[in-house]
């Protein structure tokens, strides 16, 4: 079934140990199509500048995602400038112009209002909820936030999260929305919040899931070789709600294929600057670490 | 079959969130001691001073802990004072006094040395060495150690390591250990230096486990209730060993089925001050968790 992503879509320079990547390919938006395209059809709505080139559209049309809902504006793309500490578990920005995505004001093209599976990546609740009202009907619909709209836009994401089947954070994030140091119980507070499942992702040491029928916990991918972790997150939803949107329904066990799937395909994006590795990625290859991964924790 | 532990035995004042418990008993042994006796008979190589109760010794004693090889010598018993964050995922030594610990030369009493297996708590290389040396035979023997011997007994300690079959660290010890700040590397690389199996502690993160046939990994049992971190790490060493000395046979099922026992016996540890609730517990329930651990892990 298709699925519909809105969020940002970007140029990044990014510093990691390994060395420095100028203006590339990036945005929560592209990491997640590039990663949902893998399994089911994806429909972007996203901003960018006159100065987006035609190459990144191509990438992205060439990996089957419909970018109709991508919209061109005078003026120049979002732009993001970051660094990364020595041991990548910590980064710092370096530079932000919001640019075009800092009035972005997303329209859903009337095509794309059917979507049954709908990710609103990081934004102001605001903006998010403004998606979900342009929808038809009911869809499955999970979102993400961050820090800044936890802290100053609290009352639109709590009722936002009425109105939302999931959410996925990391686990800073789930104690300060919810005000609980232990993220267990930090979990199960954002569950009664609204949403019926809570991803919280905790990098390295891979996520916790909860729902009101089952708690799961999956390890990350013991990947050796992290070049730049740029895009994990995004990544991972990606992977979470297009192996969803490939399923026919949304069993407990579906649900735990899709977070290993989400698992995948993060750590297929920081092996590699930007959207290099993901972009590059096929099926079969992901099977092949899906397979690796289940070995990895396969208890006794 | 019978297992050996050789280690501290200690008064502990600890202050966490939760309140402060003064002068209760403590030490790595002791943890390991009475998380391992639920599974097999265990024989415990200490010292303690003549201020050490006979109520502390009765408390292991009535759970089967044979104490033959305890010392008492005169002076006082190893003392250590901490407090933890907020959190609890950082604390802070405020006072040690090795006291009679100081100068422990462990004797293996005749009796102790045909054990088939050792657990060599944390103390100096040349210590632990010291106890190999006195055993009957070749036992299945396992390790732990500290920043401290990484930093200043480095030689002892890789002389050590190809003496071992097991070795069993956090992730920061690893990383000094080895010179590999990726935690995968950093397992492998410590796998290089002789043991056959090297488990990773991270904490409420849960552990990796590396050998030359596997890696695996198993998240920390999802506890909301915690009261005292301390000895989670000993109580971890003590439920694998327990379980390993039980089984008839190393494979590597065993060997997982003996990681996730150890990490039901530190989640029962960490919720309550000192030895309280380990000294309490007992099989079934150790079963039960054991279950729902099995549950929460369990993939798709």
């Amino acid at each position: 079934m298709t699925l519909l992503v809105v969020g940002s879509t970007a140029f990044d320079t990014i510093e990691t140990p390994h060395g420095t990547s100028a203006d590339c390919l990036g945005g929560s938006s592209t990491y997640f199509s590039l990663a949902a395209r893998l399994f089911t059809k994806v429909r972007l709505v996203s901003v960018v500048g006159a100065d987006f080139p035609a190459q990144h559209r191509q990438l992205l049309e060439e990996r089957g995602i419909d970018l109709l809902g991508v919209e061109q504006k005078p003026g120049k793309t979002f732009r993001w400038h970051g660094r990364y500490s020595a041991d990548m578990n910590s980064r710092e920005t370096l530079d932000v112009q919001l640019n075009t995505f800092g009035d972005f004001r997303p329209k859903v093209p009337p095509a794309f209002r059917d979507s049954p599976f709908v990710f609103l990546a990081n934004g102001s609740p605001a903006t998010q909820h403004s998606v979900l009202q342009q929808m038809q009907g009911k869809p499955f619909c999970v979102a993400d936030t961050m820090d800044l709209w936890i802290d100053r836009e609290r009352d639109g994401l709590i009722e936002l999260l009425r109105s939302i089947d999931g959410l996925i954070v990391n686990d800073s994030e789930v104690k300060q929305l919810t005000g609980k140091s232990n993220l267990i119980q930090a979990g199960r507070a954002a569950l009664a919040l609204g949403p019926k499942i809570v991803i919280v992702k905790k990098g390295e040491h891979g996520c916790f899931v909860f729902s009101n029928f089952f708690h799961y916990a999956l390890p990350a991918y013991p990947t050796e070789n992290v070049v730049d972790p740029t895009g994990a997150g995004d990544s991972f939803a990606g992977g979470f709600m297009g192996y969803l949107a490939l399923c026919d329904s949304l069993t407990l066990w579906n649900m735990k294929r899709a977070v290993a799937y989400g698992t995948v395909l993060a750590s297929l994006t920081v092996e590699g600057f930007g959207v290099d590795r993901l972009a590059a990625v096929d099926r079969p290859l992901v099977e092949r670490r899906f397979h690796e991964l289940q070995q990895f924790v396969a208890g006794a």
